[in-house]
């Protein structure tokens, strides 16, 4: 495993795709499939976490782990463990109970390569698997620090972050006079909790003071929200074949979106002013916050 | 809550009793009910931790804490978060994907009660919650401990234990002729792995010796094969009304279980065997276990 960090002035792009094949490596030696029959939930626990994917999460926490010299190992152990952790939810999401998504990533979902129960399971077994990676003395030397991992995590993972904002989306559907308070405050818990998780975890693994944690906890927050708007364009005006997966779901579900309340041009400013917000909260790590500025750009320009 | 532990000669209904009162006292002050949509997704946890049950598994964790005069609050963090894993695994369990059940411990199951969507984020939630409990400060003063217990949990729990069990359970059903040896590892998985968890914890959070940690492997061990030997004769010899759900499914779904395999007065005879084992385990702690034996022997002859 590298052990190199990324140059001030290293592209981003690089950076991402270096993030991207680190983690999936991580999870590849991870992830070994057993004899005997439990041999096929594994199986489908590397099709939903190894699938074609831009490993954004565990792109933000090396670049915040990096802002406080964290050794690569340890930042990549919490990388694998937010990358585990948003597989099973888009495992459990894309059920037929649940969004009922026949592709991801330009792949069958879980549940169609595979049946319904292996993918109830599979996400089952990726949560439960990202808190053993988080209390490995790999994690941290300091058992604290995994400790407050692992709480964080669930915390952005459970009923108060994301299971709670997949709750409160669907029953969203049924309410298209949500105003964009509602709005924000739902896609806080669904998507914002593990993006913050992710720009935390290297602050926390650095036991970085106060004001540099609140700092990227500010720039996660916009960020976050940033991220979804965009999401809520390419639901409108991408293609399935750029998105690979399918388009157009909020609209024909009625449900009230960032797009929807403000218009797709309103919709892309907002958006646009959270990109430069996010990047004003990194101020304080002058030019070595340089890949998570770009990051905060690539969000909303991305076409999948 | 007490701090009290039972005093040797304590009868064991009333300790069992105690531990489900402590443990749904513990529950119901954890799973507070947010305001806002998600509010739906906590109210389906607590109908699914808090449903009527023996709580067998947070016995075991206080009986095998007091061992080594671990305090209650900290067993109690640590039978809680067994408990909530075990419901969590009786949620998924029913889906109708999995189990297809209606009926869980005489009421209807939570994707009856609630929806199919509800019931697989509940399910998510609780075992979210498992870890936070665990990672946090009243688990235990050393960090080091509660890595260690999460540590454990998440293996007990993952696709090389509990999910595997399952995996391995539904692939089963199309395995009629699997033998003595491959049942009893399923089962060892599926049902073994918490039960193992639950008597161990109280040996890590007491940093017992290698000696009597392994002594409560052994007991533990045994006593997961006969309760899963006992569920089997229940199945075939128990009441709906009794048991608090459907029986006769092993049967009727052509699934080899121990009672197929050895016919039901070998599989009593087995039972009583491993339990005179389980028993056997725990001479190293003389009268002290006296409840521990007392539950080995009442898992056999449970009616539910």
């Amino acid at each position: 495993m590298t052990e190199a960090t990324w140059a001030t002035g290293a592209s981003f792009t690089g950076a991402l795709n270096e993030a991207a094949k680190l983690t999936d490596a991580a999870i590849d030696r991870l992830l070994v499939v057993p004899g005997g029959f439990e041999a096929r939930v594994v199986e489908a626990m590397r099709y939903a976490a190894l699938a074609p994917g831009k490993r954004l999460r565990p792109f933000l926490v090396l670049a915040s782990a990096q802002l406080f010299s964290v050794g690569r190992r340890s930042a990549l152990q919490a990388a694998v463990a937010v990358e585990l952790v948003h597989a099973y939810s888009l495992v459990h999401d894309d059920l037929p109970a649940m969004d009922d998504s026949d592709l991801r990533r330009g792949r069958p979902t879980v549940h169609k390569a595979f049946d319904e129960a292996t993918a109830i399971l599979a996400g089952d077994g990726l949560l439960t698997l990202a808190f053993e990676v988080l209390s490995h003395a790999d994690t941290h030397g300091d058992p604290a620090v995994r400790c407050e991992l692992v709480a964080s995590l669930a915390q952005a993972a459970g009923a108060a972050g994301m299971v709670g904002g997949q709750m409160f989306d669907l029953i969203a559907e049924e309410h298209p006079e949500l105003d964009i308070g509602a709005i924000t405050r739902l896609q806080r818990l669904k998507t914002g909790a593990l993006i913050a998780f992710s720009c935390e975890a290297g602050a926390v693994l650095g036991k970085a003071p106060a004001d540099l944690r609140m700092a990227l906890r500010g720039y996660a927050h916009d960020l976050g929200l940033a991220f979804q708007i965009a999401d809520d364009l390419l639901d409108v005006h991408g293609s399935a074949g750029e998105t690979g997966k399918p388009v157009g779901r909020d609209a024909a579900a009625g449900k009230a979106t960032f797009v929807s309340i403000l218009g797709a041009d309103r919709a892309q400013s907002q958006a646009a002013l959270l990109v430069r917000q996010a990047v004003a909260h990194l101020d304080l790590f002058k030019e070595r916050a340089d890949l998570l500025r770009d990051a905060a750009h690539f969000v909303v320009d991305r076409r999948t």
